[in-house]
């Protein structure tokens, strides 16, 4: 115990002494380490071994940190710092809310044993050590004897196992996962080389082994072609490679970084990091240079930040029916995300931000790069026109666009999810999720597609390479976005484009659209498939309590990109139960400081009695009050063989763009003709490669 | 006549010393220099004066340039240079084929008069000269009077009149258009004070008013915030610009051009300009390494344009209701590309390319800097994988991606249209319409939404400011996309997301989605509702005669990005059938050397009897033929107040992206790691803007 406060009150005095912190940072090193301890401290969690496998920041409510982000004003409130704490004991899993405002006397303010379905996330460490136990089982060895494959070579990780039914919900089921295993050897793409028929089943709470099946064999897929390591994958290439090119900023960057908060041209934000959900952008606002708007800040975004990934795998069989992945709840986001490439991730103008991350100890692990900034250059037009109309002149004016984009990448085992929110000086945010990695693959007796055919099977996925099947799935990125326009209270609007057939006869037109809004009143009206086949419709976020001087209520809109895919399982499927959210792209609900992760807060072996798809059969009023909206971007991935062994890069996502938030074109207000937009920058050089 | 045959025979000399053309090379200067003397000098057009309203390229037949291009060998063929015009004389459209092959004989090879319904693409000339006489016209003195306007500050502009029944398509209908007029004064952006409720109607031919109408009187916009020129829109402004960056490509480009051929990494392509279409991107083709391939040049698109543009307004009133533009057919997307700013439209590391077109007396017109080529770093990735599953070491490879863009800007008028044609080493080929640019606005009484809402009219628009409605309008762009995967015959494929329930029992899984292969027949089969709520499909030109190594049939598909809304306008109303095609994202047609334009030959007039629905109404067999994708990007389009004056760019578009084309991922195979790769550069600097 007293090694436990002495360690706390050193570390409260190098936290007192640390710069002043806004409200929304994520707890800091030091932080994690005050949590640890009064967490372990504390009576009411006497059982050990004790792990952590979530904390984050229990942020202050809403109406105090909005008071100190737009209250202005000399004297800033104090607002409490506090962690949540999912931990896992005595079989138990307990959630605990701690008070670090005080490093020194902290305090935990909360306890409950959650008594329903699921489990927290896994810790990376329990998944190092469950991996680190099948090359000891001897029926394992067996198996991998029996391939003719080398144990050495031998990988494994670790594959949730979802909930199928079966044990009533609230029954004390085992904290156990699958095991899957695989051959690295030559190459360092162990995906590509399943270990196929193979199955282990180990209990993480006790760390031990209890199942093993051995289904079925198939050949193991070579490693030749698997490898996507420069140096693994020789010549011949394929021609000239594009030249090599930079961006450079001969002023020197435009954004400035305050501890979390970016300030970059009418933006300003703050750049938070959660173990669950990686980046969390917070209280987002533009600067409106507007008379009327007394040249204000505007909110637009509380807080936004990925809730959910949802990757299930279309093959019914033993090894693979129940591999439904939900990447941030059972795995993290955050903690499976890595350091970014300088030169390679972000380009050589971005900035990096770290984070941390609770270890299953509590120990606070650093995560180096794990967030970048950068301007982007991407040679694109803000706005431009050319007028052709006077007679003796031609008027062009064009200006370029330039924004900036908050990145962070998930390698969530085989897939890498880069994750995008770009700001533009137009006052759009666009969110982009960019799909590449690794394809999950299953080991079969088929080398060529004619064989699939002749046998008449539907073999569930695509054979990219001989004895390699690449198995149907489905990604959904679903985004929390909690859009403040202009303050917390909106409405959701669908602007629908209604074809209108009589015209009235005046002349011979007959037919044409207009615009009926719908103001959404509950959360069922803001439900929207968007590829049902109704009638288009703009999605707007509404503020109905400001106008612009034109009476027109100011408002963001949805604008989808690519990828708006929605599952089309069967309801009462378990997979589709536990994320039941994913047919309609968009929702809206009230905003629920609680209700963040849109699979429940136990996700793994969740049942689906928690989650936004549950939170939503409440239909609460959505007019006029404090919402979110949910975003989800959906791919139907058919796998080819360009996926393999590694997959290009495929985007898709969304633009929250203004609609009647600003009186007109805010680029018109924005100095973006830097002193040499007529001078284009030449005779760039580079001094040399940095050694 | 002599003058004309030296001219020639001087225009021959000049061109019998230039390198040799590329049979798809656009018609060079010194050649539309002999089409023009051919034309005149031809007894078969003896009417006076004779008009050119479309001069281009009447290129080789497909095999013959595919013997060409990928027939190898020493001796390429010599094909003829050819091209087809189109010419008003006697008060009809004369279609004439010339042949310049060789400049001192050039012969027309056919002539044909139009007997159809429709006219041919304005002249600027022809515009010019009309927008010249209402000022001169005395209703229209005084409709400016009465309106308070000073006839020094009102400008004009030419709107055709579309087709809305009444006569035989095959009576002989005036050439009119109407001329709509607006104030500038203060002003550059006329287009935003519309002298609403005047109509004047022009007959083409005769130069002369043949028609006046003023309806209603309402106030003229004023002119204080519509500007968009720099130094007209003062502050205050939004805060600190972004700061200024340039692409440094230290090596240079990695793009070469030569005459009209482009080649940069694994890609070669043709890129033409023709006064209808504007860029036309020509035989690309993709160079494969891998070793079955013999490392050959691999085919993926002969020919691929912007077909047109159809831009319906949706106000039936009587000076709105003919507001169904065809930018292509009526305007020419190459006659309306005006010189694209360097450091604005395209950035400093790109190279531009001159365009030439016909006059309307047929003499060449220099189009300078009509289209850009860049190499663009947009700091995004194309492919990476972090790998975490080893116990003793994190596997990272990232390789950042670098594309080339072909640019063109559009200025119809009032909107500008960015087109862009993106080559992916991946071997994707993504085509992005970024609009911007000015609205068309509706004079009125109205000044604040309330006063629309209190009378419960439909104002058929947003009030975007005082006076000023912004009408509901769509845009449509439709691309001719002639994919010939490895080969001219293709199919067209359904790959369609198709849900099973029945799992079969094995596990407790209850349903999945498997793939259903559906080959189109016929061109019915082929056309695709991307919004119509079926169920989700990925849509694939495949080669059924070349399979991979695994088996996989050769092919690309189409992966849409946003913007994919269809017409909701009735089937039987005049504009919809002019564009019948719009409703149907996609469609797949047999090729057709002469079916190029998806609103027929002759656009202006149109009454839908030629173009692209009706040549499938034949509904042709599409399988295993030469066929050719039609893609419609599509934008339901409710202004905002954002909107305006000039609109924020908005993009949408298409991917055409292989699909089992290759082996494996084709990144694999390229030389994308630089030497510099794995030493960013650094200390770059510019000695100074240029004067």
């Amino acid at each position: 115990m007293l090694p436990l406060l002495l360690a706390a009150l050193a570390v409260a005095a190098a936290v007192a002494g640390a710069s002043r912190t806004h409200p929304l940072d994520p707890l800091s090193a030091a932080e994690l380490t005050v949590v640890r301890a009064a967490v372990l401290a504390s009576p009411l969690v006497p059982a050990r071994p004790l792990t952590f496998h979530y904390v984050g920041l229990d942020e202050p409510d809403k109406p105090d940190v909005l008071s100190y982000a737009y209250g202005g004003g000399a004297s800033r409130p104090v607002l409490p710092r506090r962690a949540f704490v999912i931990a896992r004991a005595g079989g138990e899993s307990h959630e605990l809310r701690v008070d670090v405002s005080n490093a020194s006397a902290p305090s935990v303010l909360s306890h409950a044993v959650h008594r329903g379905a699921g489990f927290p996330t896994l810790t990376l460490e329990e998944q190092f050590a469950a991996v680190a136990l099948p090359p000891k089982h001897p029926p394992f060895v067996e198996s991998v004897r029996r391939r003719g494959v080398d144990m050495n070579d031998v990988l494994c990780a670790v594959f949730p196992v979802g909930w199928f039914g079966g044990e009533p919900p609230q029954a004390r089921r085992r904290r156990v996962a699958k095991a899957l295993c695989f051959v690295a050897g030559a190459t360092a793409n162990f995906y590509a080389r399943p270990l196929e028929g193979v199955t282990l089943v180990v209990d993480l709470d006790r760390m031990a082994i209890v199942g093993y099946r051995d289904r079925v064999t198939y050949p193991v897929p070579k490693a030749e072609g698997t490898d996507y390591r420069a140096g693994k994958v020789g010549p011949p290439y394929t021609g000239p490679a594009p030249a090599a090119g930079v961006v450079v900023q001969p002023d020197g960057r435009g954004f400035h970084i305050d501890g979390h908060v970016v300030r970059w041209a009418n933006w300003e934000f703050h750049v938070g990091f959660d173990m669950r959900a990686g980046t969390v952008i917070s209280l987002a606002s533009v600067h409106d240079a507007d008379a009327d708007a007394g040249g204000a800040r505007r909110p637009v975004l509380y807080r936004g930040f990925v809730s959910e990934i949802f990757v299930p795998y279309m093959d019914p069989v033993e090894e693979w029916y129940y591999r439904t992945f939900l990447d941030a709840g059972e795995y993290g986001l955050g903690l499976w995300a890595f350091p970014l490439q300088p030169g390679g991730d972000c380009p050589a103008n971005a900035a990096y931000l770290d984070g941390y991350y609770s270890g299953q100890d509590g120990n606070p692990v650093e995560g180096k790069n794990m967030i970048c900034v950068f301007e982007r250059y991407s040679g694109d037009v803000a706005w431009r026109h050319t007028e052709a109309g006077f007679p003796n002149q031609l008027i062009t004016e064009v200006r370029p666009d330039v924004s900036l984009v908050v990145r962070m990448v998930v390698s969530a085992g085989n897939y890498d999810y880069i994750l995008d929110w770009e700001f533009k000086t137009s006052g759009s945010i666009k969110l982009t999720v960019s799909l590449t990695g690794l394809l999950e693959v299953k080991g079969t007796a088929y080398t060529h597609a004619d064989q699939v055919e002749q046998d008449g099977v539907d073999a569930h996925g695509t054979l990219v390479a001989e004895n390699t099947i690449a198995v149907y799935h489905d990604h959904y990125i679903t985004y929390h976005l909690d859009l403040d326009v202009d303050g917390t209270n909106n409405s959701f609007v669908k602007s629908t484009v209604t074809a209108v057939r009589d015209t009235g006869g005046e002349t011979a037109r007959r037919s044409y659209w207009t615009v009926r809004h719908e103001v959404a009143e509950t959360e069922a009206d803001g439900q929207v498939d968007l590829g049902a086949g109704g009638p288009p419709a703009d999605l707007v976020f509404v503020n109905q309590g400001k106008k612009t001087r034109m009476g027109n209520e100011v408002g963001y809109r949805v604008v989808p990109g690519g990828a708006t895919a929605a599952s089309v399982l069967a309801d009462d499927d378990f997979p589709q139960r536990r994320a039941a959210y994913c047919k309609m792209q968009v929702r809206v609900t009230p905003y629920n400081k609680s209700q963040k992760w849109a699979s429940g807060l136990y996700a793994d072996q969740s049942t689906g009695d928690d989650g936004l798809a549950a939170w939503s059969e409440r239909n609460r009023a959505i007019r006029g009050e404090d919402i979110v909206l949910w975003y989800t971007v959906g791919l139907h991935h058919v796998p080819y063989q360009e996926d393999f062994p590694v997959m290009p890069t495929l985007s898709g996502g969304l633009e929250l763009r203004p609609s009647n938030f600003f009186e007109r074109n805010p680029l018109m207000r924005t100095n973006s003709k830097p002193a040499r937009h007529d001078q284009p920058l030449v005779n760039c050089s580079c001094a040399g490669a940095s050694s």
